[in-house]
């Protein structure tokens, strides 16, 4: 399966962006609004500065306590951002977020965001597909 | 598969827990230095009162912003928790956690915990168990 199938599949999806220069406490806010695990920070809404997440906010939380809220998240974020494109197979963005640890991952084209797909999304993917090459040799051999 | 040979997978994993009572700051500041997701709240270590993710407290945050850092855990934990017996499978968990939308299962005997489980470690397991499962078809097939 492509990341583009998958793309397709959640048509509604509109990915949540905040500024750099926002703070902690605004993006927390946001993401306990959207009820998401993660924004995007983009300064238009397409490019694509870094990607905070909860974990992100209670790892800096538990760390330096919650003065921590007021800082930017541009000094939180993860900066080096993995991203994937259309026409790559949901393995392999399966196989990228297992190795680097993280739970989400813009689609890309161009330098320009064009979508964002998350662990779970992907988990609900391989299964259903297994699951389907798993009935289907299942068929073959009935059928003999 | 079983939630028993799922635990015996993991058998270095030891459940970090906090008392009732424990500041939502102190429980962030364990979650980070534990590097996990969510504490069991429980006074003797073994009796399940609730559980605390990062989710509840960046909801908490975002809401009520720093202030609520000073809190209980016993105010913003889950202390309805839904647990699993060694004997369940691993497919009844995972619809138990995708249905109610949770993460974390603490794996129950008698009332006392004996391992929690997470969404991470139930999907590895379907995924490899399925695969498995499509190799063994594959050879049915192959040996004919």
């Amino acid at each position: 399966m492509l990341v583009q199938q998958l793309l397709k599949s959640k048509p509604d999806q509109v990915v949540v962006t905040v500024k750099p220069g926002t703070s902690l406490a605004k993006a927390a806010e946001i993401l306990a609004l959207k009820r998401i695990g993660a924004v995007i920070v983009s300064p238009d809404g397409s490019h694509v500065a870094g990607i905070l997440s909860e974990r992100d906010i209670v790892r800096e939380l538990g760390k330096r306590g919650v003065g921590c809220m007021s800082d930017k998240v541009d000094d939180v974020m993860t900066a080096k951002i993995v991203g994937c494109a259309a026409s790559d197979t949901v393995d392999q963005v399966m196989q990228a977020m297992t190795a680097g640890r993280f739970r989400h991952m813009p689609v890309m084209e161009d330098e320009v965001m064009i979508g964002l797909i998350s662990i779970g999304d992907v988990v609900k993917a391989q299964i259903s597909e297994i699951a389907m090459e798993k009935q289907a040799l299942e068929h073959m051999i009935m059928g003999h």
